[in-house]
């Protein structure tokens, strides 16, 4: 197999607030050394499960540089930077390469919807041409569900095709095994992420690079070791417990609307209950449902 | 019926772009001006058809200055402001108060999918109780099928209670004529603004409060004339001839993608070609699609 600039288990990060709707950033820059003592190879701070979009523009930069100021550095940090409009998406990412942060998760611009591969090409192409930075690595981030705008495989072909040192790898966060598969054959050494936990282990069976994903931020360790003894028959048990324990967890985040749950799932695990709030349109867990998830947590393996 | 706060046509107008994707201001302000001479109430700029979340935020205060410095009264603009994060819906909005335009289209929060009545209440409240202006009145905007965020009837008689001087009207763009029926029979004095242009006449008949339509980019003088005498039977020969203009020309600006057709069909109205460009995700019309266009274009009524 060609060479996948980028492998490993990075967490989608979630992102406290203030009790002002701010976001918190000693917990969060706290969380994020923390995963990466659990096992994590990095953090792929401001995604969907981080809320990236309801920050603004200065938020995001605010975020990113906390994170680096608190002592990770620029190549365990992989920050979303896609936002709707091109011009924003240039600065977010321009800013991220001026601090030393060379990958980034990109989702496409995802106002229109229905738009076709050719404007999708031109605008990751724009977006590229315009900041004209070799260091630059590109994690194109496929979530339709949540996006409205699916990255088909002839995009991603051309895009690879044009723009081969720099569109290295994508989050696949649709959830449906077959189109991981289909991109690690069309593409060799393209780095496909699992954006679903549990398709983590079949992914690297597949011969995929790894996983950006939300239960991370609470087994970073299980996640860590299916990705390390996938091929290992001798740690079969050990990866089996992972894998278990990795769909238990998920499961439960899946219980009510999922961000808003590892929120308050990232809280009953660390004892900080500010962690459960996440900011509008998202809205906290109502009592009773809290009270449920920390009954069921609790029974965790 | 009740005061209605905000009646009349007012037109999506559409956002020239320069050869380099900036905004052509010039071209833009000329075009709003223009607008208004044909009988526009009011130009809605920076909404769905201006390729609003295409532009960065200063880009959007620019365009609106623009107008304003090209002799637009502040009364006579309403611009979109709503964007996927609240703290930036707060700022564009504070920037429009703040150079004297008070009413505003806004989208709720589009990023997240699936979102609670809670939810989008939350975020609205946000925005409306950070900002703490009265005079500020806002418009809410149902545009389902493009943001993927739908405005239900229990959210908007929530938001109109809580804000009765400041969400004054809505935006409904689904096309869906019930919908529109029944926002005017729940909320007496709100303004019931259609999206679709071949809507206005039966709106207007049910007591609706106007439009404001991508068509009116072509045809403000035929929705005008429809405006005014939509219940004057002595007037009924030309209301029907102002509709039949209507609905060919909407009709073919959906033959292909429906903004950059709309652009090109302004393009060949005013003979200035640079029209006809988007910025990506957006893409112009083929070369053939153009010519086809140009061909049905020369025989509409």
């Amino acid at each position: 197999m060609t060479h996948q600039q980028i492998r490993g288990v990075y967490s989608a990060a979630t992102t406290p607030l203030n009790a002002d709707n701010t976001p918190d950033l000693g917990l969060f820059t706290g969380h994020c050394q923390r995963l990466l003592k659990e096992g994590c190879h990095g953090v792929a701070l401001l995604g969907t499960t981080g809320e990236a979009n309801s920050f603004s523009s200065a938020e995001r930069r605010q975020i990113l540089e906390a994170a680096l100021k608190s002592g990770l550095s620029g190549d365990q940090l992989m920050p979303g930077t896609g936002v709707a409009a091109i011009p924003e998406t240039i600065e977010l990412t321009r800013h991220a390469l001026s601090v030393g942060v060379s990958r980034v998760v990109m989702l496409p611009p995802f106002y229109y919807k229905g738009v076709s591969d050719d404007g999708l090409f031109a605008a990751y192409a724009q977006i590229i041409e315009t900041i004209a930075d070799d260091r630059l690595r590109v994690v194109l981030y496929h979530i339709p569900q949540v996006s409205g705008v699916p990255l088909t495989l002839p995009l991603i072909g051309r895009l690879i095709k044009a723009f081969p040192h720099t569109v290295v790898g994508i989050k696949d966060s649709a959830g449906d095994f077959a189109n991981m598969q289909a991109l690690v054959t069309a593409f060799p050494g393209f780095s496909v992420l699992a954006g679903a936990d549990p398709l983590l282990l079949p992914l690297i069976k597949a011969g995929g690079a790894g996983c950006i994903t939300a239960t991370s931020n609470l087994v970073a360790d299980s996640l860590r070791i299916v990705y390390d003894h996938a091929n290992d028959q001798a740690r079969a048990a050990d990866v089996e417990a992972a894998q278990v324990r990795i769909n238990a967890y998920r499961s439960l985040s899946n219980s009510y609307v999922q961000i808003p749950t590892i929120k308050a799932m990232v809280g009953l695990k660390t004892g900080i209950a500010s962690w459960a709030r996440p900011r509008p349109p998202l809205m906290a867990l109502s009592a009773a449902e809290h009270a449920d998830l920390a009954t069921k947590f609790a029974q965790l393996p």
